[in-house]
């Protein structure tokens, strides 16, 4: 016969909620407490067991964190963020890799299989079709760095791409540059689409600009690299917007192969503010998107829909700022 | 009442085996097959269910993933590799972060209330309790870049540490370098010590050859960098051998903020020839460790160990190779 949890706690001389906490991840208990709870378990060789406790309640605990793209260092805080916020409540993250899926069907499959609770995607280049076949198909599901919209199909948490766009506009007119240019992440993906747009739209009155525009393939340090090799090829720009911070470093790598020099010769601003963007060796220019704020606010609303709050999905975004490192020339 | 497999089954008009193959996954099944399956389990409104097969199996088909460094971007690939892997088998990889945790008994109460098959703990610095706490509790273990022992108390795949120290200093001394260093990681990591030990002991013979030590905080590129720049206000060495990627790009950053160039200069070696090693503005010399291979069988031994394979715990290790780049001086 299976020991049971009230057993557990008529032997160690307390509550049964104390049991349990014990025996939660996150859940809040005195050393005292968990101690003797410990002990009595010991003793009778009592253990928590987390799949009969999923029948009970008809929740695993588990929550699918999906991502699709492992060559993003942006992608190493991100796991950091998450997997630590999920454990501190008590929740198991399943890392879900979609990089060789393109189909939404055999991910919902695979997601179905593995029993998760929610699900968190974690990408602003997987098409909305996938975390709206995740909605379709029952799960709660919150689009961490996905595109705003007024009516979204499910929770958005992240940035306003089109006001990014604007802000890397504005910090290179204000540097007076005069011939400045979006060198983007792939040219599918919303987050390029929305930051062109707001880019392009910031330095549409200043007829003294020369704006131009060029995608790389992926958002990956090699497709940064390739597309500023070509771009340095024609007449290139006196200053980019690039993508994200692994593409601003891929196209500061070929602009230093070309012999020249940054900020002298070429500025460059990014986005994320990822932890390597701050290595003196880089020392990027870059707008910083909140990457903590924006998973603990995911966090929070995947667990608010697992407790049952029933809301209409809503996009929540976090405003960036820029940050004045050694990529782009000093306001004169 | 709950649709069953055989109903499933009996519609589509195939065995059980191919509806189970069919929501099993990794498992192999033709498209055609596949489709048949699905459409009558969507007629039928049947779900698979995790939960139910692993009170019938006592199998969750989670692996714990454990790894206690976000900041190394040589993690990005072990997680990339590890989730594919274990998604290719129909197993399910849980991400575990003891970034936090310092104590052995309360990741193992983790990982009991995760209620995995099995874990494998991807770390060359969390001290040899923790894979061994997680085996007396009963789990599949194994500690995956951990550190050789004729007879280990859990499985080990990994590589020679005291070898590449060996190779690290041969290769050095090829390039005729005359005083040579070793920058480690955590003194207290047995990387770090294994590393030292074949390095001094390649070196040891060689009495026109000057040889000292000094180790870094973390694995990471602030104390690669800090590390380095104490090292140059001294009397620094000719060539680096740094205990990792991560500490020699910290470490490069330090060298070129104070004016210094490599490999004219100074030289540096590192190990693991993680992806950003080969990016074209760090371009770094190093020990290739077989990433991958390394991975595959990790999942393999843990795998094997699932279906019931009872063995005694065993070290694999993996032959590593100098990768010549940019940071060493060529051999005259």
């Amino acid at each position: 016969m299976a020991i049971t949890l009230k057993e557990v706690a008529e032997r160690a001389g307390v509550s049964r909620s104390a049991v349990s906490r014990t025996f939660t991840p996150g859940a809040s208990v005195s050393r005292k407490m968990r101690e003797r709870v410990e002990k009595a378990a010991a003793d009778l060789g009592y253990h928590p067991n987390a799949l009969a406790s999923s029948l009970t309640t008809g929740r695993t605990k588990m929550i699918g964190l999906v991502s699709n793209n492992f060559h993003n260092p942006f992608f190493l805080e991100v796991f950091d963020l998450f997997t630590r916020g999920l454990q501190d409540r008590g929740l198991r993250p399943l890392l879900v890799n979609l990089t060789d899926v393109t189909d939404p069907q055999s991910s919902v499959r695979m997601l179905r299989a593995y029993s998760v609770d929610g699900v968190i995607v974690a990408s602003s280049t997987l098409p909305p079709g996938f975390s709206r076949a995740f909605r379709d198909a029952g799960m709660p599901v919150v689009h961490s760095f996905g595109r705003y919209s007024e009516n979204p199909h499910v929770d958005i948490i992240g940035i306003d791409n089109i006001e990014c766009g604007r802000m890397a506009a504005h910090a290179l007119l204000e540097r007076g540059y005069k011939s400045v240019a979006f060198m983007g992440g792939p040219e599918r993906a919303t987050s390029t689409q929305d930051r062109l747009t707001g880019f392009r739209d910031a330095l549409s009155d200043y007829e003294d600009v020369s704006v131009s525009y060029s995608f790389a393939e992926d958002y990956t340090f090699d497709a940064g690299r390739a597309e500023m090799q070509k771009l340095l090829k024609a007449d290139p720009a006196e200053a980019y917007f690039c993508g994200d911070d692994v593409l601003s470093i891929g196209a500061l790598s070929a602009i230093a192969d070309a012999g020249l020099s940054v900020p002298r010769d070429i500025g460059i601003v990014g986005l994320n503010d990822m932890e390597m963007a701050r290595w003196e060796n880089i020392n990027l220019t870059t707008l910083h998107q909140p990457i903590a704020e924006i998973i603990e606010a995911s966090i929070e609303k995947v667990t608010s829909t697992l407790k049952g709050a029933e809301q209409e999905p809503e996009a929540r975004l976090f405003p960036c700022h820029l940050v004045e490192r050694g990529t782009l020339r000093r306001i004169s």
